[in-house]
């Protein structure tokens, strides 16, 4: 501690007191950097260690994925949650990121961004932006293409992996988080004339994540139709049961741990000066109870649900049950109540379990029900922030003259932006996704072969079997 | 930066003088307001990233419980793991916390909590209590629960499950929390008028989480009686192998992973601002050392036991002797030296074997050596703290007229308060559990019938086994 | 708040100014208390977090060497993963961390410290290192005997095992970790006479944790040859598959996700006060970029150069490649720029290729390419530093007149630094390695019988299979 006396520099009273003045002047300037630096370390350890989170989801899809298909296709599955992080890396940095956030000094549009290739010019002190946003960035954009990779399990080629793949992660996700997240984005409460005054609440992403990678497994998924077996010469459906509950109890549970980077990490900062009470802080922890509490009535409804329309208490339905409830949460997260966030996992429950029981009416096969999941559940989660946000939070969280929910009270003016939301989503990737499948379905580079499908694609192209017994030739 | 300047304020002498104090003054107020906000980001952050890790030793109970079953009850065991994790976020929103913490303005008692139930009224100015708090909490209680799940593995009813697990964690679990941890707690240190003049310690829970699941595990095993073939027609035990070490020791690691949350992060808090070098930043780092030390000790200590009983070196023995020394330190981690969590955990190892040694004597059958590793080590760690507690650190982490170790030259009070808290958890828990697992029992709800047992619960009662190696029809 | 007021200590002008002073200075005065007491709040929070995810790169190392190894040496592997962290706990408290960094006030060495044996004089504000640093420098320590087991799988005796392991964690590490990045140790840019001005550069251990478990296990797999069968009766070399391509691919996520604590953790701080602007915050942003981005680099490299080369996609080289682009980057990964990082993964990729081609002409036999990956990638990290070292980021990152990259026209003294240090690792862990296995080989302690190694070491030293796929009697 620097010793501290102004006893010389007032003694002489006030010929003196510019002395003084510059004296007690670079006391509060130095304290004042202190108090920036500690805010940049705060808020940057806070949003690093939330992307680490996030990223731990993409070994949670890994997990689920590989448990929910059958043994012959299990390192198929996985090698494509390797991709999606390892091309994603790659994709992002060049030009993903700057499509999503790219914004600068001047010449910003509510479409697309169009700066930050490379990460050229970050940190960016105009607009904020650092490599921890980056990271946590990143981290979001894999989890979309993860989602994706399940609905066309067990049957696609692998070349139409790496094109479409590459194709979501570098353009289309990034497309819509800049209308949803980018402080320019057309969609978004930040942007200088928001949609219907406030624009819409997408907080972690139910819509830009969940329901971008639901659609397209839902159109690739639809595109390539069901996996021999699916539904037996009658069309009645048959389950083809994953290789490994564990490997799904695993998976949802890493995903859980992983949420909670994903919702409470989406605040981006934790520090915020202006106001304590009114702080980042608790909105943070509320957002972190309410994501906890939307998956654990989803859990419940569907286990009590599913006891009673199929007759057993079945794991692997509890799992998806918990993670339709997150998905659904995750848009509303930080602007309602935690009793609403029972509503919103009960009602996600009943929504999984009915689009699960049309896809099968349907003959849709989707090995994860991720198109039913992620875009279902995350289209309700859109809703209810629509219906049950809180005036208060939702202030807090975005601007002081936000719109908040209709049976809050908010009037319907929040949930016509919402409606928007999924409606502009659910175009813009139907626009973009459906013709890519349609045309890689029509030169033959979608479905795998029968002979391939059968015997398995790990054996037929990757190299062999995932699980060795035995013990080769010794 | 804004600009600062007293120049103005000070140059026409001292009638203006008030003019300067004001602004002087508001310049240390927003200093002291920011300095609130910056406390309330760092303390929320320290508390919900180790409600995290605290939350992954769900996975880690999950995956430990898993590979110490027969692959047939694999699906039954995980769903327990779930479901402790999803009801518990229905009652401990409910009711368990408000049990547990529910102190307001007034009209607060030693032996149960009345507020906060729904999490109505957080966050409280009051009592400290936020949102994270609340997430921290949950995280604990369903770790309780989960030991439990242990003990009663591949023999019990679903429904006899469900029953015991929701009256746990919200009743059971919360009131011993209410007691050790509340300000009101009539054990707790912090309690008005505390027990011997400074109550009990048990810092992270070797008490209140591990001696609570494992005594309700204990009861629920001996009334159910071992699993089919535990011991042979001779009574001599025969080993029922569970079907993978990979998942022993997943679970293990993760569980370890977790434990850096639970003890650390029960300082609730990382910036103690009145003292830097007393401050809660040395404390929290050596709990993470003792955490490690007895661990470890305990670990080498059951590979070289166990080499020399049986003769080889197990994988498994080892992964429980180190989550033995976890919940014996558990209690005292933060108010011993370094070289005192080694002798914690030499003696948890073999207080570990003794007591297996005794159930096999006994014919009381545990799959995860549950009751004799939560509760057996759980209770030695309490009497640990009475001989080992370092004066100065329990008076940093507690109070400062805290009663210390016997063997530290502190006199018997604390140990003989930690025996007192050893007695009531013991006898409140029995109080409870022994009669709703006996009534159970009574009414043939707990134990499953002879066929479901040889057959594996998966097949019963939960649709199919956990693993498909096959291919189905294809 | 304290209410704030100098209107009385002003009102009296001056002869009462140096009450006033009195007054502000002890404001001030609480002021920098406070902001010291934030300081190690915050960066003791942000070093444990990141000491918690390095633990778990433990428990990736044990499911990526479980799952490269057939299964009946499972238990075996897994065992040698949970005891790296066992005896490393006892042996590093003992004395390891004493080795690494024990200075104190006088009498320090660059060869080797000598002081805080058994965590005596703990924490040390004369060298600022706290309980905190010695977790984070524990769980780096076990890293390296991690590494060692991967070489050796498979057809080692345990004894051998337990004899080179506590040596490695004990001695033969910290001494190089001494050099490397105590103050005192002679290569390190901090020493007070740097070796060609400024010193080597291992930001987070290339050289120091890879290479040094790299080149033990080169020396160890050498010496005890191949595993039977993996070279047929010609010497044309036998894949022998590890028996789950699942646990690889959770191991690789797990070491990936623990190596954000490993690299941006190693700034050890984040609120670096002198200098918002130049502070660590940023550059902890850069190194977990820079880290994804060379793994991701050298993933799709390998991904592409094996289909070249071997004709299908193989999930277990990609995981592979990633992780030599993480051994790479390790040593630069805070001092040069994120397009940089891709030339690094790029490059490890292909070291890794060409170094498996060798050791397959050589005959050389590692089951998890322990040597190549962590001895080959990290020495070329060392390189790669020498060569693309950006002058502002060294720096900012060690001292004002650090040398930098060759190719970023910084001239080559740092290269020159980085190649010395390569040779000093190797020659040190080879001098003592060396002698100890030949010395172990030489009285037979090193190898399992050929017996024991058809049949595997976990039926014959370890009780038993670690699967069991029957159920027993029952």
């Amino acid at each position: 501690m620097a010793t501290c006396d102004f006893t010389t520099s007032l003694a002489g009273a006030f010929p003196t007191s510019s002395n003084f003045s510059e004296l007690l002047c670079s006391k509060f300037s130095q304290l004042d950097d202190l108090n920036v630096a500690t805010k940049l370390a705060v808020d940057n350890s806070f949003l690093l260690f939330s992307s680490y989170l996030v990223f731990a989801m993409q070994l949670g899809f890994a997990m689920l994925c590989a448990g929910s298909v059958r043994a012959k296709n299990t390192s198929n599955i996985m090698l494509t949650n390797v991709l999606d992080a390892v091309i994603g890396g790659l994709s992002y940095y060049l030009f993903g990121f700057a499509f999503a956030f790219g914004r600068y000094e001047s010449g910003n549009n509510g479409f697309i961004g169009r700066h930050f290739f490379g990460l050229k010019k970050l940190p960016d002190p105009v607009a904020g932006y650092d490599y921890s946003f980056f990271m946590f960035q990143w981290a979001f954009a894999i989890a979309a293409a993860g989602i994706t990779s399940g609905s066309i399990g067990e049957r696609t080629q692998f070349y139409a992996y790496l094109v479409y793949s590459s194709f979501l992660t570098g353009f289309v996700y990034p497309v819509v988080s800049h209308w949803a997240w980018s402080p320019d984005g057309w969609l978004s409460p930040l942007y200088k004339s928001p949609l219907f005054g406030s624009g819409a609440i997408d907080f972690a992403g139910s819509g830009v994540v969940h329901m971008v990678g639901g659609i397209a497994g839902l159109w690739a998924a639809y595109i390539e139709g069901p996996r021999i077996g699916r539904f037996d010469a009658d069309g009645n459906p048959v389950t083809l049961r994953g290789h490994s509950s564990t490997l799904v109890v695993l998976g949802t549970f890493l995903l859980w741990f992983g949420w909670y980077g994903f919702n409470p990490g989406s605040y981006l900062a934790i520090l915020n000066s202006y106001d304590s009470f009114r702080g980042y802080w608790t909105g943070i922890g509320r957002t972190a109870v309410n994501t906890t509490l939307a998956g654990s009535a989803a859990g419940i409804t569907t286990l009590l649900g599913k006891r009673l329309l199929i007759g057993h208490w079945n794991v692997a339905d509890v799992c998806n049950g918990v993670l339709g409830g997150f998905a659904a949460i995750t848009a509303g997260c930080s602007v309602v109540e935690p009793w609403a966030a029972l509503i919103c996992g009960f009602v996600a429950a009943w929504v999984l379990i009915a689009l699960n029981k049309l896809a099968e009416k349907l003959k849709y096969d989707d090995p994860l029900e991720a198109a039913q999941l992620h875009g279902g559940c995350g289209a309700w989660g859109l809703i209810f922030v629509g219906l049950f946000t809180n005036k208060d939070y939702a202030r807090q969280a975005y601007r002081d003259d936000m719109n908040y929910g209709l049976f809050m009270g908010g009037g319907g003016k929040l949930l016509a932006a919402q409606i928007i939301d999924i409606l502009v989503i659910v175009g813009w990737v139907t626009a973009l996704m459906f013709p890519l499948f349609y045309l890689l379905h029509h030169f033959n580079l979608l479905r795998i072969s029968m002979g391939d499908e059968l015997k398995g694609l790990d054996v037929t192209i990757h190299g062999g079997p995932a699980y060795h017994d035995g013990d080769d030739t010794f």
